[in-house]
């Protein structure tokens, strides 16, 4: 398996290419590849505290994808996993630091740490205001006096860059940066490791494993724990969680780590929701891949105990689609089943006549029953004639409730009727033929165009046309056929199935995965159906 | 390797309640779990036409995660890869079709197609007006008479939706959707299948292979071609979709199959951009995770020629977050790098004084490179000698054009001159103590308050404190008795360097991962050689 890459050299710079292609303008970056690999808002005239943040790529949409207004200023890229060199990160804060100064917004790594921080000390040089505040947000190792950053980043990144939008000074942009971080914790779970580009593949994590309390740059989690399923590897990290976070109502961020797939994160966070902390969770941003470790098939949980004023800063809106908002966590609305689903039974009515006719259709299809499995068996699974016959005796049976008397809703009720007894394409097919004849009969068209209007509906939705080789071969002449008698249409019937014969590629129904040697000479056994149906009523 | 599902029975509905309960009440559900999964809009007032698609799960976040206000009124949701029953589609349609009627968006399979359809046959014997249209974007098999729809239909529900939230009527909103699909065409590459829950996982694409012509629902690609790195799998993609699409600029839709990482799809989207199509291009949509197909390592490309009105429908924004936005596909803005980020060489000058002085500690660090390097054998790689000595010779070197007489340039002079000869965190970390301590003498402090600030700025950004067992236990009490004399900061500084040799747990630097036994005893390396300096000084 190979991953969507070229030179390797060129993972970021090519990366960097498609996220500032693809904003519509919204980004730029600075000159200086390969070495110097910065984005900036494209809107920037600096008359706002700067915000920017960085370290190793393989974390996208962190760090450049929130780069933009409401969220960072710019961001400096390093290789996958490495922090960006001193220059770049001068770089960066040169170009976008104007009079109110600059926050520097570093994860707990100690190459970030220090090429930032050296970076900021070389800015102040030449006189810019440069502040910066380092994110440790990772519990996972309880007693580590230097935990790492990881996703909770996100919440210093809004809530700071929403204060700094908003025009407040570079104290003001840095305390409340250091009171998100101060508050924040982190804890992720992972199924599988991250493929590192131009690395092998490690597989560390055995079946039946998962790691608790991993970074994102790939390393080993603290421990590897018994996997029993979402809800379960949920319950492990809200544990953990609930020990380390603060009391009331916390903002919740949930992270997809690269590789979880959208309908997994879904899950997750329902079970998040459901977890032992779900109810002091009353917000919460994603699920969504916000701080990622490449494809990491895994996700973490940060909480943050925001206030009013903060919550209203997580949930201002911003430009960059990477960023998912936050939104109440709620119970699910639930809105009752509208009426109408359980199809109303028409009321019975007798008429000898229509009764006999039915009565005499359903007999012509039982008693092909064997010659129509007989010829399905060359081209098919030979269940045709079981199929139909099979309906039919249902339908017999069904002749006592039906409203035989008013034939619009007698072809409505053939149509449900069929729909509930005769299995598969072919039932859903003859239920829309019915049902939309009934339709079209209740909009006043006589027996012979409501019966057209059926075939075309069932032809618009089947998507099968004459000269598909199905039963609209037989039964479309047979309705053109129809207004000159029933042994017209019996004629056309029959030499529509027997064209059938001739008709070696069928473009619909499952015939068409059939070759052309089993097709040729076989008549349809849909066709021939509706030929014997018309034939046995014309006689 | 696990997936982060629960019950196999309840993974859509674990999903649609995450969802839901995430949406912060945008989103509802119409009741009749198991089998009616229908998610709907949360302010819907029937005002409107509605807009009704789903299908089989598994593709999220379509379609739930694309119903809302612009987009879709209801989602009916299918097990994984299976079609919504009847019913369910039937109670989706109830539950949001006013007067104003219903368009019901299918993707192109012979399960959804017709049991959308028998719904809307229903939904019509109701009273209900609803229409249908069936997306088939596929290019991969371009004789298929019927081709699948894909992710291509992301545009009909961003169209279509904006019409009918725009207040448009149903033969409107159902003309915009058929032109979209008319024009539409996506086609698909992978480099891994997807994972369906409660199945084996089935390793299909051998190393060095790609799929090329998928569908999303695992089913094998049209062909299996060399896999030659991103840019050469977009051109095959691009030069497919090239003899498809039609004339003009066209509108991108670059879509996640689901497993791919955010890096890879970014500079998937920069290949896009230089392909042989990507001057066709004027817009693009994500790279985003759209229309997935589990975890599949894979994306497609979709291709529409809008016009100005139908990119104004696909850009107006929506509040699901799934939806990317639609914006112009440009060239990267390039900014220059900022002036002064090649550090000012400063105006040398001579003051024999501060040269003899330099070159003593220079001497003094060269002369102690292989104790150092011995002492560092014991519990680290054993290069803090040959590290620090160096850096003394550079020094001794550089002298000449130091800036002799101005000791606050000559700090900033020392903290450049490190940081580009001397490697490692310690070169980082005394450039840092001395650029800090120059910013500190132009602030006004003297020497040695100078050097205080220095040694503080140095602590914050490396995190080390005194008792860490690091250069630091050494330098902070010298720098403290320094104003008493070189003799008492000698003094303190070897009681400082003494002193490491009791502490048996590094907290910071790379000691932290050496084990008790192989410190006690052992003074700190970088400690003994603040003490071997001021010593030297102090002779």
């Amino acid at each position: 398996m190979g991953q969507f890459v070229n030179a390797k050299d060129a993972i970021v710079t090519d990366a960097i290419d498609g996220l500032v292609r693809s904003s519509g303008g919204r980004l730029r970056r600075l000159d200086g590849y390969p070495h110097i690999r910065v984005v900036t808002r494209g809107d920037w005239d600096r008359g706002k505290v700067a915000l920017v943040s960085g370290g190793g790529s393989g974390h996208e949409p962190a760090h450049a994808g929130f780069v933009g207004p409401g969220m960072l200023t710019a961001a400096v890229c390093g290789d996958v996993f490495a922090s960006p060199s001193v220059d770049a990160v001068l770089a960066g804060i040169l170009a976008v630091t104007g009079a109110a100064g600059c926050l520097l917004i570093v994860k707990n790594y100690t190459g970030d740490r220090l090429n930032f921080g050296l970076a900021a000390e070389r800015a102040r040089a030449f006189g810019k205001r440069v502040e910066m505040v380092v994110v440790d947000d990772d519990i996972a190792l309880p007693d580590l006096p230097s935990p790492r950053g990881v996703a909770g980043t996100l919440f210093v990144h809004k809530i700071a860059g929403a204060a700094a939008e908003a025009g407040a000074d570079l104290d003001a942009v840095k305390a409340a940066a250091e009171r998100v971080i101060a508050g924040t914790r982190s804890l992720g779970m992972s199924l599988d490791t991250c493929w590192v580009p131009g690395s092998p593949r490690e597989e560390r994590i055995p079946a039946g494993k998962a790691e608790l309390g991993l970074g994102i740059h790939g390393e080993p989690g603290v421990e590897q724990v018994a996997y029993e399923g979402a809800a379960a590897a949920m319950s492990a990290v809200a544990a953990k969680l609930k020990t380390a976070m603060g009391e009331g109502p916390h903002v919740a961020l949930l992270n997809n780590l690269g590789g979880t797939s959208e309908l997994e994160m879904a899950i997750l966070a329902r079970d998040l929701a459901a977890s032992e902390i779900g109810a002091r969770i009353g917000h919460v941003i994603g699920p969504a891949s916000l701080m990622t470790s490449l494809d990491m098939r895994g996700f973490s949980v940060s909480v943050y105990p925001a206030s009013a004023e903060e919550i209203a800063a997580l949930s201002t809106p911003v430009p960059m689609t990477a960023w998912p908002g936050c939104d109440a966590l709620g119970e699910v609305g639930i809105d009752a089943l509208p009426d109408g689903l359980a199809p109303i039974a028409p009321e019975p009515s007798s008429d000898p006549q229509t009764e006999a006719f039915l009565r005499r259709c359903c007999d012509l299809l039982i008693s092909a029953e064997a010659d129509l499995n007989a010829l399905d068996a060359k081209s098919g699974d030979g269940d045709t004639g079981s199929t139909l016959a099979g309906a039919a005796r249902a339908m017999t049976g069904a002749l006592g409730r039906m409203p035989l008397a008013d034939h619009t809703q007698l072809l409505r009720a053939i149509g449900q009727e069929l729909s509930q007894t005769m299995g598969g394409s072919s039932g859903v097919l003859l239920a829309i033929f019915f049902t939309a004849a009934g339709d079209a009969a209740a909009g006043g068209h006589d027996m012979i165009g409501a019966l057209r209007a059926g075939l075309a509906r069932m032809q618009e939705i089947g998507g099968a046309e004459p000269g598909d080789r199905t039963m609209i071969d037989a039964l479309a002449p047979a309705l053109d056929a129809l207004p000159d008698g029933m042994g017209a249409a019996a004629t056309a019937a029959r030499e529509g199935a027997a064209h059938t014969a001739t008709l070696t590629r069928a473009r619909a129904g499952r015939a068409a995965y059939v070759g052309e040697g089993q097709l040729r000479g076989n008549v349809d056994p849909g066709a021939e159906a509706v030929a014997r149906l018309f034939e046995g009523l014309a006689e």
